[in-house]
C-alpha cells in the first residue's frame, strides 16, 4: 500500500492507495498547529502500513534534494509551521521513501496519470481558491528549478474600471492578490458563492485569470491546462476564460488546441477535489520507484 | 565533424565544430529567399563533410517530431519561409541525423554546456534585439509543451509616463512590442546606440525587462537568467533590471540567489554572440547520440 498526504493551510488529507491510483482509506484532520496536526497524520499511517509515502504541501517549501532544509516547509506565516521539517518528522516516524512536492505539481502529476491530462507528458494545474497557485509537468517532470514555481504571484494589467487595490502582502495587485477568493469577497462584498449571479463578478475574474494562463502558456507551453479550487465550481467562468484568452492571443501561437479546441484545451479536473490527494499517491510511486 | 546553423533574420550562421563545443571553420549567409539562402549553406556543410546537423532557428517552428509538419518554419511573414520544410531539405542534402529547435532554445543550451550556466541543470536564456525571444533548459531538457515557448510576447505594464504604443502586430505592448531595438528606436527617435548616455531610455528598458523575468522566474523558475541581443550590449541595463526586479518581486521567491547575488544571476552571454551557434553545435551532438 501507498500512503499520500495533501497537505493544506486549512486541512489534511491523509490516503492509502494503490500504485494504479486508487484512494482506498482517507481521513481528513485540521490543520492546526504541528503538535496537534502531525500525531493524528502520523497515527493514522501507522494503523494504515505502507512502503511509500507522497506530500504535496502547501509552500513555500524546500524540494531541492541537495539543500540542507530539504523536505522543510519554508517561510510561511501560518502559526508554527515555519522552517517545519514536515519530510524529516515523517521519515523518523514511517521509515519509508518519500516524495515531496507543492500541493499543485503533486495535483498537476494526478490530473496527467489519471486525470484531464491523461495521456500526455505536460500539463498545468491551477487552483482558484483562498489564494491562487499553479504547478506542471513538463516533459514528463515535475517542474523544478531555483525552487517550485510560484505563479499565483504573476503580474496583471488592471482593468480599467477595475477600483479594487488587491490583497496580496509582497505584491499588492497580483493575480492571486486581485482573483483568488478572498479578493473577490473583498472587492464585491460577498463571497463567491453569493455572487453567482451576477455576470460582471465572473467577467472580471475571467479577465485577471486569462491574462496569468497567457503568461503561462507563452512561457511553458502546457498541453493541457486544468483550473481547479473553489472559485472555479462557478462553471460559468471557464467559456468566459475561453473567450478572454482567444482575445489577448490575438492568433499568436496558432496551434488548433487554441484557435479550434479551447474548450478542451482549458478543462475543470477529471479528479475533481481528488486531484491533489491523486498525485500525491503517484509521488509516493515514485518515491518507491526511486527510493527516495 | 558536427555541423550547426544559427538561422536567423537577417542571417544564417554555418559552422563545424567538434563535440567539445569547439568551433573549427564557419561563414555567414545573408537571409534571403530561400532559393538564394540554402544553397550556400548546404555547399558549406558538402565542403566540410559532417556525421549531425543540429539547427537553431527563428521561428515560429515545429518542433514536435510526431507532427506532419515537424522540422517546418511555420507562419513567419517573411516571404519565402513561411511552411518552408528546414529540416527535410537538409536531410535530403546531407542525409546525417539532425536536431531542430528554436535559436533561442539553442542559445540556451549553448550557456547551460559550455558558458555561464555550466554545471547546471536549467536556464533562461533571452535576446532584446530586433525582437525579444527566450528559450529555457529545465531539468536538462530544452523547453517544449504543445509548442516551443513565444515568452518575448508577455505582458507587460505600461509605465504610467510611457505614451508609446508598442509595435507588436499581434499584442501591441506586450514587452517585445514595448522593448525590443525597434520600439526603443521608435520611441525615442534614434537607434539605442546613439541613445548610450540618456540614462531614462534604459530605465524605461529594464522597467519593461524586469516584469518579463519577473514572470518568467515565477512560472519556471531558472537557475540562471542569460540576456543577450543587441540591445542588451547597453551593459548599464543589466544593474538597472536587478534593481527593478527585487523591487518587483519585493522579498517573494526568498531565495539567496536573487535577494543576495542577484548579479550572478541574471548575466550576459559567456559565450558573447557564439551562444546560438555553440548551442546548436550541442544540438548535433544530441542528434548524433540519439541518432534522429
Ligand atoms: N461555489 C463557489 N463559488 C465561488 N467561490 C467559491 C465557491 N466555493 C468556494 N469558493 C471560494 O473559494 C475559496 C476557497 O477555496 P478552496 O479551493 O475551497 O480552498 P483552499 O484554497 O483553502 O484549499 C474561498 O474564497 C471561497 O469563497
Ligand atoms: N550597442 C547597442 N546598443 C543598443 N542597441 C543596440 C546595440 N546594438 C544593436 N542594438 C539594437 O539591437 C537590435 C538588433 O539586435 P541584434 O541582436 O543585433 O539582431 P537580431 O535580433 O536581428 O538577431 C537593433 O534594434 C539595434 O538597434
Ligand atoms: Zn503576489
Ligand atoms: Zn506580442
Amino acid at each position: 500500500m501507498l500512503g499520500a498526504i495533501e497537505a493544506g493551510g486549512t486541512k489534511f488529507v491523509c490516503a492509502v492507495g494503490t500504485v494504479e491510483g486508487e484512494l482506498i482509506e482517507r481521513i481528513q484532520v485540521d490543520t492546526e498547529m504541528p503538535e496537534q496536526t502531525m500525531p493524528k497524520v502520523i497515527a493514522f499511517f501507522q494503523k494504515h502500513p505502507i512502503e511509500a509515502l507522497g506530500i504535496g504541501s502547501f509552500g513555500p517549501i524546500d524540494i531541492e534534494k541537495a539543500s540542507n532544509t530539504y523536505g522543510n516547509i519554508t517561510s510561511t506565516p501560518k502559526p508554527g509551521w515555519g522552517n517545519y521539517p514536515f519530510v524529516e518528522t515523517m521519515k523518523e516516524a514511517l521509515d519509508v521513501p518519500i516524495e515531496f512536492n507543492t500541493d499543485v505539481n503533486a495535483a498537476a502529476l494526478g490530473e496527467l496519470m489519471h486525470g484531464a491530462a491523461k495521456g500526455l507528458d505536460s500539463c498545468l494545474y491551477i487552483t482558484v481558491g483562498t489564494g491562487i497557485g499553479a504547478g506542471a509537468v513538463v516533459q514528463g517532470n515535475l517542474l523544478q528549478g531555483l525552487s517550485h514555481p510560484e505563479m499565483g504571484h504573476v503580474l496583471v494589467r488592471r482593468h480599467p474600471e477595475d477600483t479594487y487595490k488587491g490583497r496580496c502582502p509582497y505584491h499588492g495587485d497580483c493575480v492571486e492578490g486581485m482573483a483568488a477568493g478572498p479578493a473577490i469577497e473583498e472587492r464585491w462584498g460577498k463571497k463567491g458563492l453569493q455572487l453567482a449571479d451576477r455576470h460582471e463578478v465572473w467577467e472580471l475574474e475571467a479577465y485577471y485569470l486569462a491574462q496569468a494562463l497567457m503568461q503561462y502558456i507563452l512561457i511553458v507551453s502546457p498541453k493541457k491546462i486544468i483550473m481547479g479550487g473553489g472559485v472555479m465550481k462557478q462553471a460559468q467562468i471557464f467559456s468566459l476564460v475561453h473567450k478572454q484568452l482567444q482575445e489577448l492571443l490575438n492568433g499568436y501561437v496558432a496551434m488548433p488546441q487554441i484557435s479550434e479546441r479551447i474548450n478542451e484545451y482549458i478543462v475543470p479536473p477529471a479528479l475533481g477535489d481528488d486531484a491533489g490527494i491523486t498525485g500525491a499517491l503517484m509521488l509516493a510511486k515514485q518515491a518507491l520507484e526511486s527510493k527516495a
